[in-house]
């Protein structure tokens, strides 16, 4: 199987994300997921254990993405610099043709409390990543753990930007230019 | 009411805990708990919605005494040293006597996918407590979410160090002295 199987598992998604958008994310049913999708109900779960985990697709594909860049970056690069090589593997994941999905699926966010927990929870599974491929490193854990969360806190800042529809940016721009404003920062706290 | 509620609420937490120290936390109802307390199902339900919930006795303390805390800081005081004072005042909430509930619930969530979840989702209510916390102080928003979130993970870090049964020192100690390795950390990252 691919690493995004872009067709069904694309097309539940995408009829998730405009059923969230239309109805709200309470009322939007597995039943009519699949129905808007053209696809059965069964077919929905050989994809999603819920609806809830319509929200976390993608995320095993961006964690890989990110771990392989992570082994990717040379043994001698800081761990600010390798947090930036896992951004730069991320940017893969993050194709012209899905902007519009990372759009809808802010708005579902922002309407659900449920899809909030759920996009939370993936954002400590990254950092959890992060932090863990940098020890593997040798890198400390203090130093590895800021660094994993000033990465994802970088990742969530672009998937932000790149979510608007106006910004005609690559994510891997908005990504590096958000570490850089967050490395900026750090250094900068006193 | 009081800030702890220290009789019914702290006897059904203690409960809580060690049920699910001896039996795991899937195997621990809502009833045992309650009868292990000496108290009935509806005074539980009073004071918790459910088992999961237990383990944030205390979040909303623990977010009044960080606002307080932020409130009373100096107007000029840098933002890590506003993040600072937020972690004196919660300091507050961890008397010696509730170290051996540290323990315990740091032992709980250790074995329970459901309480892991649970936990994560109060630091990030913290998190975005004491961000916007700052932001409300004129501190822009990428300072202010960096140094909310090295706040949090400097309170983590002395969480556990804390609910260690040889640890000696108080959890203001423990939480400055957090900070400052994580404050020490960001100027040296790269």
């Amino acid at each position: 199987m691919g690493r995004w199987e872009p067709d069904a598992r694309e097309r539940l998604v995408r009829a998730a994300l405009d059923l969230f958008a239309e109805q709200g994310y309470d009322n939007t049913t597995v039943a009519k997921i699949a129905e808007r999708a053209g696809l059965t109900k069964s077919t929905f779960f050989r994809y999603f254990p819920d609806k809830r985990e319509v929200l976390a697709a993608g995320q095993d594909t961006l964690r890989e993405l990110i771990e392989e860049g992570i082994s990717a970056a040379p043994a001698t690069a800081t761990p600010l610099a390798t947090v930036s090589a896992a951004l730069e593997a991320a940017a893969e994941a993050f194709t012209p043709e899905r902007r519009d999905l990372g759009e809808k699926m802010r708005a579902a966010i922002a309407g659900s409390k449920e899809l909030q927990e759920r996009d939370a929870l993936k954002r400590l599974g990254l950092t959890s990543a992060i932090a863990d491929a940098l020890e593997n490193r040798g890198v400390d854990e203090v130093t590895a753990s800021l660094a994993a969360d000033i990465g994802v806190l970088a990742l969530k800042r672009a998937q932000f930007y790149w979510s608007q529809s106006t910004n005609q940016k690559t994510f891997r721009e908005l990504a590096l230019r958000s570490l850089d404003e967050l490395r900026a920062t750090s250094i900068a706290l006193r």
